[in-house]
């Protein structure tokens, strides 16, 4: 059985300027004050579930065996949708049944359950802030080792949710912009183990042709756009020292077409 | 005797930009390595004491006992006002004596200090980061056990300051918005708990009439702003997966006032 | 011998809203998960080795010895340059051969290294996030207290960086603006100490002329820029309770001139 690791991350739609984290972090340390607390993010944006799968696939999978990553963007705070535990043979996801983690088990085992929350821990659930009241203690009763599988029920049919994959149509494959990063890097859904079959891939988007492929960043050629192997593990477009949205004035959810040089469109 | 927990929370103005961050995690850590800083939040505007006083409000309470808390929102920094630390049975207060914290101890017992800075542990202090040669010291040398009676002064006299007070006028409440969340959620000052009287209320602010009172988000209906019992235990205003600051054009300061459905105005 | 504290510090330009912090702070804890890890800043601008370094040398020294600073601002990840471990008798430096940490070691004894990459700790090394891939696995590495020694080669030349130094002209010195604080403050490159012999000093900045010097923020007058002993160690320049950056339309890079009231121009 997995063992918690004593570490809690975080990644949220709470934003870094209000109490919300500050009182996440309080309910958490007032039932382990041993729990050492990681923030992956607290900005993505609010409700915005693309970006947020996209986070978790590419930081999650870093953490060491029995790590808890509590996972809350929740635009559905209040309503039906359950709070939920998944638990595979690495990690603890806690997080709203509404597919956010999905991305995260999809390809593994797991169990999951309903979260009930301990009248001990809470005294009144709040219907706006599920993240301070049910989510916390859930993540911190966890972390001290809490016996969730005789309280909390088993609930396998938990929603499902997939980052957009790109489609193919004749020679070419259909994808899009799924992330803008920091430097105004533009990264796609198109995964570098499905391209090996490419030979000179050409890309389209925006209006713009691109040829060029290289494997960092100071090899690009003075504005030129060009394609490299991201680091998420996707194909990535980026301007030396630039940023690519501003000078190619696209952003997320843009349409790109990918085909090898040779063939027709 | 309150035992400090070895967890120390910050809560400033610095602005996660700077290195003044840094520079009190350095000194605490230099202090007492092996203490736990959480951070709270460090982009409290510039001197804003209301919001400042609101975040500390909900967030400082939900640690556990034994906690130190460093607040720092310090327009007065290098003029006559005092460096405070405050003991209530819970918690100990690191702060400005400029009214900062006393939201959080006014309805509390609580034993006041001024601070002295220590000799061997800051070799000058300067005039305008008091935040790393004072308080962040204070706080580090607090956490492993300090003797603070024997070398701090009392100082009972601690400035006063209160999040302006809803005001009764015939029957309707006057107050204001105190506080716009990420999501656009309006925060207002009247607390819940003194509005059980009210039937069918009515809210009125920057022009709009709102009668709408639910639950949870997602019951609001179309663009509709609507009320709700808030998380921080106040009345707040939204419009469902929009911002309510946008959809109404209001802001921080904003009057409201409230009434309830059958009285006349 | 410099024994590891267990803390790592990170200094960074990938800003909060990725999945790079999580993901560099996933691979350290996969490593150590005893690990401390405290963020200085992520929101060093895009390559912008000035601000890193000034950022670096106002917080890296209030640490405690044994302390891992990373420090990653690299524009040339995937180029020829190399990764470098600096050690001096205090702290661990880890970061790209790119001069960021040059000015932290220009005045004291060091050895340095050349990072190779363990071939257990990653699989694949990405052309394109080596803080994630290199420099996260070495700070981990070396907290844990790995015999970097006897695996990494040692590398004297390293590329030095300086923050441009004002320069005397007559009876003037010239300096510049070199970074611009939160509350809009301006932090000159004139270093206090050496300006000891400056009595009645005058500033020139953005066709204004500042002739008031002040202790702290609350004794400057209106709307009146004065000059300040900064808590970097430089001059500094404010307006009471405004942004000295709005007030002046000045920003980093503008040329200051420090002279004297009674000397000729």
């Amino acid at each position: 059985m997995l063992k918690p690791s004593g570490i809690i991350t975080l990644t949220t739609d709470f934003g870094n300027n209000d109490y919300f984290v500050g009182a996440v972090k309080g309910v958490i340390l007032r039932i382990n004050p041993e729990a050492r607390i990681v923030d992956i993010t607290h900005t993505i944006e609010p409700g915005n579930m693309k970006q947020a799968a996209f986070t978790l696939l590419n930081s999650v999978f870093e953490f060491p065996p029995g790590t808890i990553h509590y996972c809350v963007v929740d635009p559905g705070v209040g309503s039906a949708r359950k709070p939920l535990l998944a638990v595979t043979e690495q990690y603890y996801l806690v997080a709203p049944d509404n597919g956010l983690i999905f991305p995260l088990i999809a390809d593994t085992a797991y169990r999951s359950y309903e979260i009930k929350p301990l009248n001990q821990e809470v005294q009144t659930v709040s219907q706006t802030f599920h993240g301070r009241d049910i989510f916390a203690p859930a993540a911190a009763e966890i972390s001290i080792g809490f016996d969730y599988e005789s309280v909390y029920p088993e609930y396998p049919n938990i929603v499902k949710y997939e980052i957009p994959k790109p489609r193919m149509q004749g020679h070419s494959v259909y994808g899009e912009i799924i992330h803008v990063d920091r430097f105004g890097n533009l990264v796609t859904n198109l995964r570098l183990k499905e391209l090996t079959g490419f030979k000179n891939p050409v890309l389209e988007l925006g209006g713009h042709t691109i040829t060029d492929l290289t494997g960092f960043f100071q090899s690009g050629k003075g504005d030129e756009p060009f394609m490299y192997h991201g680091s998420s593990g996707h194909l990535e477009i980026a301007v030396k020292n630039k940023s690519a949205r501003d000078m190619l004035g696209v952003e997320t959810g843009e349409e790109i077409v990918l085909r090898s040089k040779n063939d027709g469109r």
